[in-house]
């Protein structure tokens, strides 16, 4: 059960214009977010990626309030409380045919409501310890004007995808540098040594919600991790908001057996995450 | 006057879909084109960098038959004919969420009718004998999967565009390596030591039809370029399919005064470009 809300330059309507900037230039960001008896128990955190990227893509100021405000004047037959997620996409509006920014700017925003998948961890089983990954050929450009913004331009994402072998279930993907930066569809955090690290992301790469969750659970290090480091930890994890935090079993022929330790330290952070919803 | 036609899955309607692969991910390609009576004189080479990005995208193969069929049964009363210019749109069309790519997926395509500026070298005078520029500050990620393909993931040109200074009228971008690779919105072609040379567009860049078209009327080597290499020529031309051929007065504190050859080959060529049209 699926339901499209688009709300253009305040008004809400049914169809999305032609013209609109984020279809001509990818210009616009978006959220995926779980829901909760209608609230979004992470909001804090996705507003304030959402946030950065409204100042740096150079949105109006009055952009959050907007967001905010549509939020809370949903139809009432389309309430929240209705579905698990919701996907908001929001674009510069239209404007003339060029590049440049359109003044005054009239934002369009889009709401996409589903119901979440079931968290990815629940779905585990002795024999499928898990997630299959694999590397993905498909190698990252750096862009720190954009890095860790979730913004409309995924063409590299898309291409990912496609690259996705039978039995792949996530897959790394590298910058054009060979630094590992995170899945196709989500981050990565690693054990080993006794550390929790994950790949800095300062020119490339998505800062989802549950990764900075994390960052607030646990003393992780934030770095530059290759290939290498990758496949001699001790345990790797996967996340995104709506699959939580998984373990993987196996990248590539590097097969993980994490200690009881290590899987006890992110159960207990998956199922704190969803105690929140 | 300007005019938006969309062609959903092969049926010609009014709106745009709110779920469109090409608003959610930048996931489709555009040419924008000049109009000659209704034909796009420089189409062959419109159509051959459309194919390189259908290929590269792993569109369907049978897209390009689409478009065709799209230009050629096109509502009476919105004839090529009465424009100038039009800009097409493709995108992957619609289906679940998520970056995979749907089977089958059915092409989504636009086509935006609008009036041709003049030819820019008509607008230059004795006293602005050509563009003004400067060098902008956002450099390009290299990413040679989608280096000289004309899609749909822009943000990079939008936040350059954002840089322009007063005065400018275009400006050289760079990429994270300080290679010069092309214009905000158009290409470069410089005169140097009795030479064209021109950036390599193998990592990231626009392969612009009239570079494609420079190409085939003159001997010109296709090479890695600095900005000092730009700042020691001894011209500088940018060049896209709306404003065609054009010299460059002023890049920087860097004045071009080209030989009246130089400008005399360019001039001819600005002149054979219109004779198409």
């Amino acid at each position: 059960m699926t339901r499209v809300l688009c709300r253009l330059a305040g008004q809400w309507q049914d169809d999305w214009p032609a013209t609109d900037r984020g279809l001509h230039y990818g210009d616009g960001l978006f959220e995926t977010m779980r829901l909760s008896a209608g609230r979004i128990p992470l909001w804090p955190l996705h507003q304030a990626r959402l946030q950065a990227g409204i100042t740096a893509l150079r949105f109006p100021s009055a952009t959050m309030d907007d967001v905010l405000q549509a939020l809370e004047t949903l139809p009432e037959s389309q309430r929240l409380d209705r579905y698990s997620a919701v996907k908001l996409l929001l674009s510069r509006g239209t404007g003339p045919r060029g590049y440049a920014i359109p003044e005054p700017t009239a934002i369009n925003l889009q709401l996409h409501l589903f119901d979440a998948p079931q968290w990815r961890w629940s779905g585990l089983s002795a024999e499928c310890p898990g997630l299959t990954i694999g590397v993905n050929p498909v190698r990252l450009g750096r862009q720190p004007r954009l890095a860790g913004l979730k913004h409309l331009n995924r063409l590299e994402q898309v291409l990912a995808r496609a690259e996705f072998q039978p039995g792949w279930d996530e897959s790394l993907m590298l910058d054009d540098q060979e630094q590992v930066i995170e899945g196709c569809y989500s981050n990565l955090i690693i054990r080993r040594g006794g550390q929790w690290l994950t790949p800095s992301l300062a020119t490339s790469g998505v800062n989802g919600v549950v990764r900075q969750w994390l960052l607030q659970q646990l003393d992780v290090t934030v770095t530059g991790l290759s290939l290498d480091d990758i496949k001699q930890a001790d345990a790797l994890f996967m996340s995104n908001s709506l699959m939580g935090i998984v373990p993987v079993a196996r990248m590539d022929t590097t097969s993980y057996a994490p200690t009881s330790e290590t899987l006890d330290v992110m159960r207990a952070l998956q199922t704190r995450l969803e105690s929140l919803f």
